[in-house]
């Protein structure tokens, strides 16, 4: 069996998926609609992927936005794919807000404040969920 | 004038451009082949621009990843758009590798060592604009 924590999808709800690719909802308290887009298998980096899915997985990265921006209205949304610890395609989209812990420094940076815990609400978990159905199908 | 510091190209160095982007050469000697890439225009998110122009960004991050693995086979490459401090699109470009400064953390998360300090060289610096030109025109 892997140790890999993306294969074992051990963080997170899948809230849409292919057979290339999930989003999953991380259930982080502090940052309100962070989610990740993954690669179902285990690739380290972008440039090991042909174009045409390189494409897809950034249109879907996108459309995550997309629907982030219009459920939170986020002061910044943040994209990375840093994988240093865990090298198996992952995207980190996260909403950012200017009273969240870390802004306006990184995610992965020093923490300012104690920051929001405003966890996701079931209304705006559905409507996550219709967004990325109607923009992904 | 704008404050912004990407309009205003304060950092760095153009190696590749067209009417809507440009890859800069960051002088960030503990980050030897570090590039962004940026968008000309001063837009603030992915999802302002339309798709095209989105993928076309995208595959310049990807062109320069490529270039990035050939010249300095690097540990891993962190992709990332952030701005939360300069919300004009860019994307940094970052070669990893295990002795530098913050490996495995983010290169904006706890520094870890005292890193590598070998400047780009002037062979590879060549050779970086030679293959963002073949694969970018």
């Amino acid at each position: 069996m892997t140790s890999c924590t993306i294969c074992n999808l051990i963080e997170g709800e899948i809230i849409w998926s292919d057979d290339k690719l999930r989003v999953v909802l991380i259930d982080d308290k502090g940052y309100r609609g962070y989610c990740r887009v993954e690669c179902i298998h285990h690739i380290k980096e972008m440039t090991d992927l042909d174009e045409a899915l390189q494409l897809r997985i950034m249109r879907c990265v996108f459309k995550v936005e997309e629907a982030l921006r219009k459920i939170f209205h986020p002061e910044k949304i943040n994209l990375a794919s840093l994988g240093n610890k865990t090298p198996h395609i992952h995207w980190h989209v996260i909403p950012r807000f200017k009273e969240d812990s870390h802004f306006p420094n990184s995610h992965w940076g020093k923490k300012l404040r104690e920051g929001l815990h405003q966890p996701i609400s079931t209304e705006e978990k559905k409507d996550l969920i219709k967004l990325l159905n109607q923009s992904l199908s």
